[in-house]
């Protein structure tokens, strides 16, 4: 598949919130919320048709559907190294509300939680929604035992990592991730790894948290690597069934306050089932990447980047001069390109002087938002 | 459409969950929790599939698409009295995702609701996990103001209704719904309405609670009226524009945390646009409804029963000679037929002596059902 023609950006223009097409200015090229622009797999909608023309859509169980569940597990297993089973899962509205949930039924007030900064906001938001202390630590891609223990107190209760890393770009190794598994077994503190973005490895070797020991939570989700973000389709994937049970019976699983689109759950499925759904989207990511890399690095934007080895954004750094949020809005009045700033509120402090851009569009958008930007740096 | 032959019960039984066919020993008949083993409107499948031909499943607006919205707020001014529009409403994960939403936003412990007694278990469960403490008060079809005034403290916040009525099958007038407005203006209560049945009104007039006064909260969702459990649809439906911002800031709607498929939506929406997708299902529910009456009434089953003019299930008082627990289960193990007994988990300390019946099936079923119980009560 081609995806230099085949974007209906007129469709996306009326379809694509939260940041993107359809919120912002019709000249303004956004390269915003981590979601992309080209189409899904056909393997995904003929899976939705199949389904809608049985014309019944009654309640599912509770847990999800055993054959999402056993999807994801042979999804883990054949591509991120694990050994899991779909019991030991639990299907969630979208990995957001995986994470909410998490923090609802292990965090109290009072509870610390250490998290990477920069890192995506939902990490500290959801943590202290339930209540507790966020704790930030620099991130970095060679995880550092002393750097972390430094920050460990009688309160802290849970580690999160995000892997691959949002805004960073790379995944961890596996070494950086048995020693964060070892730190965590030895303080004793609950160990959460958000998993979303672990289909979308550009040159990373990817192992899931999962993989590592057996005591560790991974929150999973459809929505970067599938572009299946409007369907609202995610993970809990846990220890073991029991782990997974208490949450079903302290969220509100059981009582069907939370659950998740049976019709979602066989998009996802087809999704993870399907041999070619990701190919060529990955592939393509790879060459907007480079892409987007040989440009920035070349051609004297005032930008600093490094070529993301997972996920599809870039990291950028801008000159200490300017202001990210200023610069991002005169970007989007003058420039026509809206990034994401990086702020506290979206990625900590951590994200002082950095944008963060999506490459998941088309070549030829990416080439005239790459022309703007470039262009307009210059004479600035 | 005929729904005698219609029913693909094969599919049902590995499909339909919570109480239903998937989880019942195959020789039973489960007549349990409010899902239709009806198919859904051909105009439903129909908008899923042309949504999914276009490929794309981007981020939907968190508020709801104003498509679906406008919809519903036709649809309530069209056949439910109403004069509300789509800034007043917030698309939901479901009627019970919002009930349990607006309980976390408004409800704290120390606070106290008034619900009726029985009712469906969500009005209680969904305050005793925000905090609350649930105060029952005897239900009837026409409402005393002194019962409820009898039980108002200091503490009370809240005041909830369920119409129509589940289990008890029935709408409230116009003029009971005044004196319940009234009675939560004077007494300076919050006022909610759950307003999932709403679509299967038999024989009664529905007028919604947000049709009189502009300070009611109304839950809605398209389970019931229109078979989408499996798509987790609902809404919450507020006094204007800015309570539902405040209830989308406390509850993650504005950062990802909570919201809706957006093909979830699109079905809805189909389904409310639609002219027929609801007659043939009320029709066939008339009849249906009328021949359990007549059977249950004039064959001598031990049970007493009269006939609902709203909501397709059956209250069904036992002899006080039984344990309601034990009458379910002897019916589910000899005669083969499940029904929901009238615990106090279920529907509140008033269901004492009830079993709940749905009669959400085709007629053969039903008739099959029905030879079942009725026989098996005669020999007990």
């Amino acid at each position: 598949m081609s995806y230099k023609n085949s974007i209906p950006y007129t469709y996306l223009r009326d379809h694509a919130f939260n940041m993107r097409w359809a919120e912002v200015d019709p000249e303004v090229i956004p390269l915003t919320a981590a979601d992309t622009d080209l189409p899904i797999s056909k393997d995904i909608s003929d899976a939705i048709i199949t389904e809608s023309l049985h014309q019944l859509f009654p309640y599912g169980p509770a847990q999800g559907l055993v054959t999402y569940r056993e999807a994801i597990a042979l999804h883990f297993n054949n591509t991120k190294t694990c050994k899991i089973n779909a019991k030991q899962i639990l299907a969630t509205n979208s990995a957001a509300t995986a994470l909410q949930d998490w923090c609802n039924h292990f965090l109290r007030p009072g509870d610390e939680v250490l998290i990477p900064d920069p890192v995506d906001f939902l990490l500290g938001y959801c943590a202290e929604k339930a209540g507790a202390t966020v704790i930030r630590v620099a991130a970095h891609k060679d995880w550092n035992e002393d750097e972390w223990s430094n920050h460990v107190s009688a309160n802290t209760k849970a580690i999160f990592i995000c892997h691959p890393h949002n805004p960073l770009g790379f995944s961890y190794d596996r070494k950086s991730l048995q020693k964060i598994y070892n730190f965590a077994l030895k303080q004793n503190l609950l160990l959460l790894s958000d998993e979303v973005w672990s289909d979308v490895v550009l040159s990373d070797e990817f192992v899931s948290m999962a993989a590592i020991g057996s005591q560790s939570w991974v929150i999973y989700g459809l929505s970067k690597g599938f572009g299946l973000a409007g369907l609202r389709i995610g993970a809990i994937i846990g220890p073991n069934e029991s782990d997974i049970q208490s949450i079903m019976d302290s969220q509100g699983y059981n009582r069907t306050t939370q659950g998740v689109s049976t019709l979602s759950q066989i998009a996802a499925t087809a999704a993870m089932n399907s041999a070619y759904a990701r190919i060529d989207f990955i592939q393509q990511m790879r060459v907007n990447a480079e892409y987007v890399f040989q440009r920035l690095s070349n051609e004297q934007s005032f930008f600093e980047v490094s070529k993301p080895t997972s996920t599809f954004v870039f990291w950028m750094k801008h000159p200490d001069s300017w202001d990210t949020l200023e610069l991002t809005q005169k970007l989007e009045l003058e420039a026509k390109v809206k990034l994401v700033p990086g702020l506290p509120l979206w990625f900590g402090p951590g994200a002082k002087g950095h944008v963060r851009m999506s490459c998941a569009t088309s070549l030829p958008v990416l080439e005239e938002a790459l022309n703007r930007i470039i262009a307009w740096t210059k004479s600035n």
